[in-house]
């Protein structure tokens, strides 16, 4: 591996969970240095060997590429700032999800567009799940869009950040569950259709119901496609290992579903289908499960970086 | 509460999660008394103050009701000695939840029913939640029957039993998250449908997902119910009030959605509604949360109990 | 039980961990009402269909017994203006644990002077368990005092309250383990060793280390006694049942450990006792386990009600 | 890392907890390939990539270096095969691990003997992270040999292996915490205090209790050390620093505290220290925290073949 010069990375946000993720990431990333990492609220202590400073005070010439894992709303300022700095930039904020200006580096999906771009807008993770289990069968138009896509997806705690917020204490998570933002009310719900829209030309109706779970990691969605015409289990696998064939961060779990055990500490999806029974017209229910911090975050970002550098794909991840 | 005579009670299968939680309601009940306790695995020990028999040496002639928390499979052939005894009894199991001979205890739905019936069958963890759901907007025909009703249900891990499987054991459950028994094969799908037909009049098509949560208690079900015309929340909510209205083991938790947190070690379910925004065509989702040895077990069967003997309808039970 | 009137009880701090389970409690208790109830964050709302008014806003004349749950440093103040007001009190903080103006409510211990109180402080959830553990030891001069005691304590988190602080975070807490003021520099501390002297003329030296588990309530202690002669276990657990005849609050298992499924939700202690092998000098490893919020806090505020209004000790409380 | 030649590794029991993880740890390691994987119960099966077979088919000869994870009492014989075949070879079950013939491979006490081994005897997880803790103030003639040293270990539940027993389902482990082998009858005694008189020359008194903690992974040990003269914190920590300078695996995390955190998933034993106040002769409270999977398992078996095999000792593992 001592053939990739080592890249120097910036890290705006490093001490979020999301942050936290990229510095433990990059220090096991044998093509990758850290530069230099921000915290507002730590500035001064050291996590994972780096100096932390404030994010106005960060060297931006000491990095070659810029990832920003900076609050939604903060976060688009600072990385037009890396930007103008002429660096190569990653925000994994919300920020610039739907702006033309940023690539999407949902990476299967995108992956020639973020190597040659200058700025990659990292998916949330609800839609990096959702987006890969149904872009396939949305490009063959399998889905029936007179009836409604249903979503109900569980997130680990880690998902809703760090911030200081009494629903998120110990006492009032463990041993709960509980849906949150039902209705469609969302904030990943326009990245997740306009996406389906853009890269899969479906464009029925999703109706998306986040839920909190009581683990620290991992998000498992399922998800309630209506069929246009009827597939069986195999059929349905056998489109995804086709879309996927050679993806080394999908796994397509056949005959089984998949769940958190599968992905944590990965930089993997996981799908797993099932046709439904006793139903009057087509359907499949499909699984997908990520680390929310990793496949869902970190784990992408430093993917696309490795994309964007020319590096192998994996550089640096267990997928 | 002295002018009750207190009634002696046959618990069959009183070492699994529900017949503990039978043992424990009953021993806080005012009005009854454990008369005999039995289990297969534990006789001769003691649980709760009881000193536990085999099943077949259940002396049924000391009690006044037999309940009976046997396996599937098992239970109804000594539910069926118990009435051949001459005793009222109540089966926690599925074996006669779709048979005519006894009533299906729905408290909230069949109580005139249950008030005089000599055997009843108590509703499975999973329907009861979806149930009480669905039959007040399906008595309405408000639901869509073009669509299908989408049902997400999330179980404690007691909800699957006591039994030694590897894929219940703590190191598998735990920090994880998984559906199982996708694509409608769960056997609670009949008695779900069945019921929603016979009592709500509702004959549309239903998919029926459960997970298993890294939690010992509770069911959350988040139940996507496709509107036959538009409601609002505030127009959704009155008919739940309308249709509970002094219930008291009803809680509609109006403007904002419960979680498990509302009803763990309580007789209650708790109902809430949100409208969904951004699809075409008018739709609800609908939160139910019950504790599955409560509401969804043990507790329901008290209540049955209760009712049947013409005692206050939640004596002995929280709600 | 409809020979008790009715007592309406105040509660000061009822938005708390604590305060949420005195409500409880007293919900379910046949000889109490609550009179009014108090919360500074939450004036105005509803909790176990109380209305919260502020604690300067408590209508102290329509109570005959006010049970305070503020917190430390604050609850003092409001207690005296209680006892002011004419009405006998218990403070659950640990403001009055260590004055001689209120009788200390360890109630196994302390029963008589209990019941004749205006002004009862009510034990901390380390000290309880720990106390009643070690108390029917030290009373017969059996603990060595030449060797330290060591107590190892591990709570629920729910014992250290509601505030919002980064360590408690779920996020923070769950998949964890760790102890806390090591080094003997717990506030339990004193109030551990100065009842120990006054109650079981006990003056050696004890360490004591907590422990923050991740789970929501319940406090195991594992208790290491040096002894001044040799003590079996069989014989151990004889001066146990001795001590502890006819208590109902107090469960010797005998010849297994307790853990916190033994006593949560309920008011109980579990103690359990293994002799040490593979030593040279005598010694015993004691386990006592209680619910942090029950015996541990508010069921022992009630336990302690009850002895003061001569009622009976258990009622409204699952032991 | 091109320069190291891949070396094909056996792994005798792959299917258990351990052997899972010695699985996942080969399959990022740079210089080692996966030989051969065995499994009674999932012979056929696929983990990681590997084709599992029954151990008494394992081929042997393709490996250069076998690591067995077979269970306590079967691991020996199938270990002296390996080395009848000419194998190094190291065990990391207990049976050789009293044993002379077996180097006892904790890695940073007896490095120059591992690094000679034709096999070794990998630690138990309990006592890696006591011996660590210990050794340096044993050396040093620091312990007061006539107080006993106390020990009280929390383990998860992962460190119980994977078999089927009632005690390890989620249902009873949930929420639950509680000690067990109470009063020294756990089998890791006499492995922890013979080397501690072997490589610390200590010979006084321990007491050891382990606990069972509602985590998957991660022990923390509270470790009470009686001292021959006083120390404060800032000279017990430059022991640590000077005993441990250099090493990798070893952090001492100076003023605060170390918990799970800050060792799970990685293969580092992390020291913490506090002095104790109010006792009249001097005392210690070292809290030492371990992965029980890496650090207590695979992580430092992996640790250990590297430095038989003469490669960056680190290699493949994140410390």
């Amino acid at each position: 591996m001592n053939n990739h010069a080592s890249v120097p990375v910036g890290v705006l946000g490093a001490s979020g969970y999301v942050g936290q993720e990229l510095l433990r990431l990059l220090a096991g990333h044998p093509g990758a240095t850290v530069a230099f990492a921000t915290s507002e609220a730590a500035a001064g202590e050291q996590i994972e060997a780096q100096r932390l400073v404030r994010a106005d005070d960060a060297p931006l010439e000491r990095a070659e590429v810029v990832l920003s894992a900076l609050p939604h709303g903060i976060s688009g300022r600072y990385v037009h700032a890396a930007r103008a700095a002429g660096k190569r930039a990653i925000d994994l904020s919300a920020d610039l999800r739907l702006s033309p200006e940023a690539v999407y580096g949902l990476t299967e999906v995108t992956r020639p567009r973020v190597a040659a771009a200058a700025l990659v807008a990292n998916p949330g993770c609800y839609p990096t799940a959702a987006l890969l289990a149904l872009i396939p069968l949305a490009r063959r138009q399998l889905i029936d869009t007179e009836r409604e896509v249903v979503i109900d997806a569980a997130s680990g705690v880690t998902g809703a950040g760090r911030a200081l917020q009494r629903e998120l204490l110990f006492g009032e998570v463990a041993e709960d569950f509980r849906a949150y933002a039902a209705g469609n009310e969302h904030r990943h719900l326009p990245e997740l259709t306009a996406t389906l829209a853009r890269e899969g030309g479906f464009t029925g109706d999703v109706v998306f119901t986040p839920h909190l779970l009581p683990v620290k990691r991992g998000i498992l969605e399922t998800i309630h496609v209506p069929l246009a015409r009827a597939l069986d289990r195999a059929a349905a696998e056998a489109i995804y290992d086709a879309a996927y064939a050679g993806e080394p961060c999908v796994q397509v779990t056949h005959g089984r579903l998949p769940s958190l055990k599968d992905v944590v500490y990965r930089n993997r999806v996981a799908l797993g289908i099932a046709a439904v029974a006793h139903v009057r017209r087509p359907r499949l229910t499909v699984i997908a499960a990520i680390d929310n911090l990793v496949k869902g975050a970190a784990g992408q970002a430093v993917q696309n970086m490795n994309v964007m550098l020319g590096m192998p794909e994996t550089l640096g991840l267990a997928c």
